[in-house]
């Protein structure tokens, strides 16, 4: 079957101070052909450059919380953006505080925007919906964090259903649309087939959630059951867990539990200390836990779902 | 004849839209074993851990003008310097805003410095002391660009005199500094030997100019007169001369005859258009003007003076 895309790319893995050959956090989204950010640390645009993605084709930013490594690289990246000649609009979603830190220097810089930019304030409870288009919707998840910290869960909108493969002849061409939208088949003598004869259901809309950084925080899970794929981020080992915890960060083992406790699909690993050079200690703790476990890395992309 | 450095290293030397393989403007000024930096576009801090400089040792940093490619990376690199443990204190010089656009990303982040950290607003008149300490006296070039911009000139403290070879052994150790300091020898009978007797002249104090971004700006010339070394920015060449102009940018011909005019000692260029795959047409259309001048580099240490 084939189905539209749903990747996450990872641009960066690295911690606030990251080690060599890692970078500040930042994903790129893709649902069904639309292109969503998540975080920008500093020096993103720089990665999208390298990977030779054209960062024009990004409509929506959210940014997580306003600790550098999440989001120092933004003002370049719309700097760039208008540079380059932009037009479609952006959507900036974010801590309240964002919108005045853009428009700041923006005014410093005496940078009139060609494109139209909004800055939305996020509300950060669980659930909220933040965005929405024809191909997903956008959701909070409250992360408990030493600032205010929101991850996101991408959820797939519902597809069409199927026809069945024995009946899709009995389905004239001009009506096909609309019973995969769910109507039923008149035909021409005024016989009626049930729209269940014919198609199966949708297949289930795939779900990406994005927790970084954030404490351990099982209220999480009833948020994140069963999502296809979990990025978790996954600072320290367990024997640093005690600054994992002074810090609010989580330990490899604590993502794992909740991907564990909330039945994932799979679970990627990422936002690394640079205290571990190579971060296969860290898959070592959470494996154990959550056998469907990757780590994430600079520029891999990660298919959402089968 | 044994000097102290006074180097400079420049880190970028692309434009607001780096072409692959350049980074935006940044540099670090090295007199006497004291480390200055220059500008800090994003990246910044990559860039110094990728020659492995030890960021902690820059006590003064300059920021010309608030576009993105010359201080974006100032709030990531104040970040490390507070995360990797700085004490030592920090100043900041820039336009007036600066200090606004610093303090508001540092409340967002909830950041309390553990260093003393002072951000100036620089007054941009040409010859103004921004700083002075033992071993510089740093002053402002008032550049013309599209919002208020300031170059800055680096001239090192008048050394001391130096004993004549052939009178050293006359001079009693522990009298030494204060005959290179200018005083005259008092014998144990009473005897005055002149100091002018004793010793030579301190070399002439050295100097650097950074001019970018700018456009083509003669009133520098009295301020920039003699100087050692002369960093100007060469944005274009001479057939995009109108586009310089429109921007408020430089050609490398503009550069190099203010060079010619200020009798600079070297000329060096950088800020170059991503247009320019090679900066090489850029020197060519310099040196016949001005022929003792070299492009800037990535990572590249030129000195100041012979």
């Amino acid at each position: 079957m084939h189905r539209s895309p749903f990747t996450v790319t990872t641009l960066g893995t690295g911690a606030a101070l990251p080690a060599r050959g890692r970078y500040p956090s930042s994903q790129l989204v893709n649902v069904g052909g639309g292109w969503y950010m998540i975080d920008c640390g500093e020096g993103t645009q720089e990665r999208l450059r390298a990977i030779g993605f054209n960062f024009q084709r990004i409509g929506h930013i959210f940014i997580s919380h306003l600790h550098g490594d999440h989001y120092l690289g933004l003002m370049g990246l719309i700097s760039s953006m208008h540079l380059m000649g932009r037009q479609a609009p952006l959507h900036v979603h974010g801590p309240p505080e964002l919108k005045e830190i853009i428009g700041l220097q923006l005014r410093a810089s005496s940078t009139y925007l060609r494109f139209p930019m909004q800055v939305h304030a996020i509300r950060p409870e669980s659930g909220t919906v933040l965005h929405a288009d024809e191909r997903v919707v956008v959701s909070a998840l409250e992360l408990e964090h030493r600032i205010p910290c929101t991850g996101f869960l991408f959820r797939e909108q519902p597809g069409q259903r199927r026809l069945r493969p024995g009946r899709v002849g009995e389905v004239p061409q001009f009506r096909r649309n609309a019973v995969k939208n769910g109507e039923d088949l008149v035909l021409g003598d005024g016989t009626r087939i049930p729209n269940a004869e014919l198609t199966l259901d949708p297949p289930p809309p795939r779900s990406y959630a994005y927790c970084s950084d954030t404490a351990y925080a099982p209220a999480l899970i009833p948020f994140l059951q069963g999502v296809d794929l979990l990025y978790h981020e996954a600072t320290f080992t367990t024997a640093m867990a005690s600054r994992a915890k002074e810090t609010m960060h989580s330990t490899a083992a604590q993502a794992a539990l909740i991907a564990k406790e909330a039945r994932v699909g799979k679970l990627l690993l990422g936002h690394f200390s640079s205290r571990y050079k190579s971060a296969s200690v860290l898959l070592d703790e959470a494996r154990p836990i959550f056998p469907n476990t990757e780590l994430s890395s600079e520029g891999s992309e990660f298919r959402v779902g089968g």
